[in-house]
């Protein structure tokens, strides 16, 4: 499965920054009422299109797939996202993986930036492509799923799981456990490399742990979303899912969505600097993940899968 | 217009906190290492399906609106969006509105809960029904916009803002002129009122204030963009868009979508807790929008838009 565009230049797989996230903008700082111009660093916010090349079959009519001008018949665009530039094919490999259309990295053919030669180049760097091997039919009632914001239907408390579509979703299996000591440690590293975040102030971040807190993958994004998206996706296009020894760490909140995409990835331990909403927290709870919030200095709460925490497992 | 459900209970229009937005959870406090269970209060996140009836036209087909079960001929779903339950009845309006598909109050014809007779009560919870009224024909391209996640198709820059349907979008017009000293008190304000997140420290909030810095709306929600979306549906069934003489304040950051709702209900100034991304300023500075960031204690940024603050606008 070659991991590259047409001119052969391969993705970067290593855990790195976001390359060139900021844009410089002019701006006026008041600070007791006296204006200051000065250039500021934003972080950049763009439309990713991701396009899928698949067998469509006879009921994709009825999906919200869309071909647009310059596509190749077998080719639909499937999602369009803002996101922070940077790592665009683990976003895209990712986001389809969290919504079940791909399942693993042997099912692509190809995944990179758009060779559409109808296209200037600046719009090329705003579609990814992936072509599935011949053969490979995806499962594409995840995109009706997506295509309604975020879920499915309209019911509510844990009956909304059912609707979600993951009641028949496997339930995380047994360990690790670890000692509350090695998540203490985590926030200050995930900090240490947002390179972004210290720039701009703006920048949300995912990252992705061994069990002795070792950093395997961070990225930076605009969105919670879409960081854990890119960090999904390098894990599937290095052939490391399902995550079962691993701990994935968000800033901000934990929803539903956090949730859900670790789930589909295996992950066990989910920890989020700030607090989990209602559904986070039962969705933890009925399938076997151990939800961690307010992570901060030497203090967190355990709100799932307490057994995977040491120092409550031995109780 | 009758603003009611089938009992007859009208919305609370009144600027207020959501009443029942957290649940109760057993979670375990860890600090050094020693474990403390305790009940902790959530914000609850459930699924909102917003179901539109309108006459809907021969192309209608190719748009994502899919009937369910139950439903009646002339009615669709058109979204299902993630919130904290409150003002449901504003969430769905205003979600319409940014999206282009309802334009003012005189449209509807009914808004409030699913009469449904066949579904639980707890599952009508969850489900706003928005009835047109006869010969209003909805523009429903912005269906397919939404469905995309946030944008349209694949272009970067400033570009994106014609691909995302705004460039044919009136520009905010001139005034009103604000002194800084007035947006100094605004956080101060928006936190006082925001009720759950002292409770949970997991929610965002969106407040609009008139030009003299009084507090006419919040609402609070686990998303920043279905919070904004709470006051401009406030606003919309109050009959007092376009908010041409206020201020809107949002928690947290400012993305290409805060803007965008705000540019469709006519803000001219906009302010937030944190940082903006690339496409608001973007956003901002074309269509005439006065936009701040960091907006803490006595100082704040200003990013577009300086001809509304006083001491720039004097220079």
């Amino acid at each position: 499965m070659p991991i590259a565009d047409r001119e052969g230049r391969t993705e970067e797989m290593a855990p790195s920054a976001v390359p060139n996230g900021t844009a410089e903008a002019q701006v006026w700082v008041l600070e007791n009422g006296r204006p200051d111009p000065r250039l500021d660093a934003l972080a950049i916010e763009e439309p990713l299109e991701i396009r899928l090349r698949a067998a469509w079959t006879a009921t994709s009519g009825a999906l919200p797939v869309f071909a647009r001008r310059g596509q190749r018949a077998s080719q639909r665009t499937v999602a369009i996202t803002m996101r922070t530039p940077g790592n665009d094919a683990e976003l895209a490999a990712g986001f389809l993986h969290g919504e079940g259309i791909l399942q693993a990295a042997d099912e692509i053919e190809r995944i990179g930036r758009s060779g559409d030669p109808t296209l200037e180049d600046a719009k090329r760097e705003n579609i990814v492509e992936v072509d599935l091997r011949a053969g490979v039919l995806p499962d594409l009632a995840g995109l009706e799923r997506h295509f309604y914001t975020t879920s499915a239907c309209g019911v509510c408390g844990k009956a909304s799981l059912d609707a979600l579509r993951l009641r028949r979703h496997p339930s995380i299996g047994p360990g690790p456990v670890i000692h509350a000591s090695m998540l203490h440690d985590l926030p200050a590293r995930l900090r240490a490399h947002q390179a972004l975040f210290s720039t701009t102030g703006g920048l949300h971040a995912a990252a992705l742990f061994d069990v002795e807190g070792h950093l395997l993958c961070l990225r930076e994004n605009v969105g919670r979303h879409n960081a854990e998206d890119k960090v999904v996706g390098w894990a599937l296009l290095a052939r490391r899912l399902p995550l079962k020894d691993h701990v994935l760490m968000v800033s901000g909140r934990s929803s539903f969505e956090i949730l859900q995409k670790c789930l589909m990835a295996g992950v066990p331990i989910v920890c989020a600097v700030s607090a989990p909403s209602s559904l986070a927290v039962a969705l933890a709870r009925d399938f076997g993940i151990t939800l961690i919030g307010f992570l901060r200095g030497e203090r967190f709460n355990v709100y799932a899968g307490p057994e995977r925490i040491a120092a409550l497992a031995a109780r």
